[in-house]
């Protein structure tokens, strides 16, 4: 007979700040996943909370102040830009041996924002970032299994202690994530690059049809193609405008470069070269096609 | 008892000059409807053609000059570029009484190729888009159900018979496709806004990604908002050389639209302004979700 193995990762009392899709979806998986005794919320919104109580999603509201007594893990989960204010009024309650953690999209802000507002205690900040999310915003949009199968990047600080960044870790993993680490510098340029400008010349997009003097016309015609492409035109403007200052620096790289890119297909256009502007699209298309197959063959499957 | 009403739809010989995505799903489509005697099939690749016979697609493949014999229609879906030569190519053949009409994603260009190419016998061309497609090409991608519930466009000719237009309508619709008409002009300047920019944008983004040193990195850490911004990016190089080239006039406009679009946000975002971006950000995604519940509530469901 096998010994019966009883996990020993459980965290007694989770703060999620800010609970809507990311922050609620990570009490359900923690709950579902039975490593958690109490999910406190903590948020702007009365309303919200009271909808997150309702659904089962936490199990008590509070202020951050109260929240953090006792608390095992603080997870922010608001739109970025609020970090710095969170752990200013977090940092005379924060007790030591509490993990706090972050799941935004940028990484390089947030360590600036704790080292100043968290100051000797900043050692106890352990950077995170899942890689998922879906249109819908808010504690409805919650689903328990939103990280499952995804990625989750661990950007550590030097100052962490390694069973804080283990904790993490496997916070994440029990919510059926896969987590890598990388430097801040390196996950705040890939992110630009894949994530950030992709959002931003969306939004380009569908700002201009929706200024079009023709712009009913326009929707009325518009097929998959512009629905696929415009699907992230639909984010949380909040959030996007917080990720776009956050990680100005990188997005700005990248913006440049893709001016550049853009500019030398209107030249092809302009010009009629047909060859050239076949041979940029035929490298683009064998790259988007491997990694639409590397991802179905692999254990990346997006929801 | 009702009288049984027989369609007096019905096309003895329909020709289909590209037998791939685009002509072997209308192939199909006909077929299913019961409204056409025998395909023809005429492409560049006897291979392809092959495929198409042992698929049942086609009944018959021929050459151009071979499938114009007693055809009711020929339907033109090679890449658009092909269209002046294929044109060119079909006018000592083309016979009185037969209907020539395309599939592309370009009018003004066509027309001014059948007007070249067929001279007096340009009466016979009525020019349309069925907007429908995949990202799969080739004739085993065909879907007899790929045009339900899809729009296609007419830009009529001022010298087209009614009686000539009619037909091309009715045979989109015993496709399953609804029909519109506009004018070339109109035609081209909307789909230059909501297809052709998007394509030539979504390919620039994996352009950008694919040449970057990190590119595996990047590609490895993308996941669902790059997966669909870049979908289109997997479609056909030659089918969208063609298109920017053919289209050239308004899709250049509406790139040095967009390159100002997106110079603004540049600046905003160098300048931090969160306000301004939010404002953008916040009428973009009104727009986008407004349009996605306006299609996903009406018959423009899109596969």
């Amino acid at each position: 007979m096998r010994p019966v193995i009883v996990s020993a990762l459980h965290f007694s009392r989770v703060v999620i700040v800010g609970v809507g899709l990311i922050g609620g979806s990570l009490a359900l998986a923690l709950k579902r996943a039975g490593v958690v005794g109490t999910v406190v919320g903590v948020g702007r919104s009365a309303a919200s909370l009271q909808k997150a109580l309702d659904l089962g999603v936490i199990d008590e509201a509070a202020t951050l102040a109260d929240a953090a007594r006792g608390a095992s893990v603080i997870v922010l989960c608001a739109p970025v830009a609020q970090n710095f204010a969170l752990l200013h009024a977090l940092e005379p309650h924060l007790q030591p041996g509490t993990i706090v953690t972050d799941a935004g999209s940028t990484k390089s802000d947030v360590i600036v924002a704790a080292k100043t507002a968290l100051g000797d205690k900043a050692a106890q900040f352990v950077p995170a970032h899942p890689i998922a999310g879906r249109e819908l915003n808010g504690v409805e949009a919650a689903l328990p299994d939103l990280y499952v199968g995804k990625k989750t990047v661990l950007c550590p600080l030097q100052e962490n202690a390694r069973a804080d960044v283990a904790a993490v870790r496997a916070m994440w993993e029990s919510a059926g994530a896969d987590c890598h680490v990388m430097s801040a510098v390196q996950h705040d340029a890939v992110f630009a690059a894949v994530s950030h400008l992709p959002h931003v010349l969306s939004y380009a997009l569908v700002a201009q049809v929706a200024n079009a003097e023709d712009a009913a016309l326009k929707l009325d015609f518009a097929g998959g193609g512009f629905r696929d492409f415009t699907r992230i035109a639909a984010s949380s403007p909040e959030m996007w405008r917080d990720i776009c200052v956050a990680n100005r620096e990188a997005l700005l790289r990248e913006l440049q470069t893709y001016q550049s890119v853009l500019a030398h297909l209107k030249t092809l256009i302009e010009k009629g070269d047909g060859d050239a502007l076949e041979r940029i699209f035929t490298r683009a298309s064998k790259t988007r096609l491997a990694w639409g197959t590397e991802r179905a063959a692999g254990n990346h499957i997006e929801p």
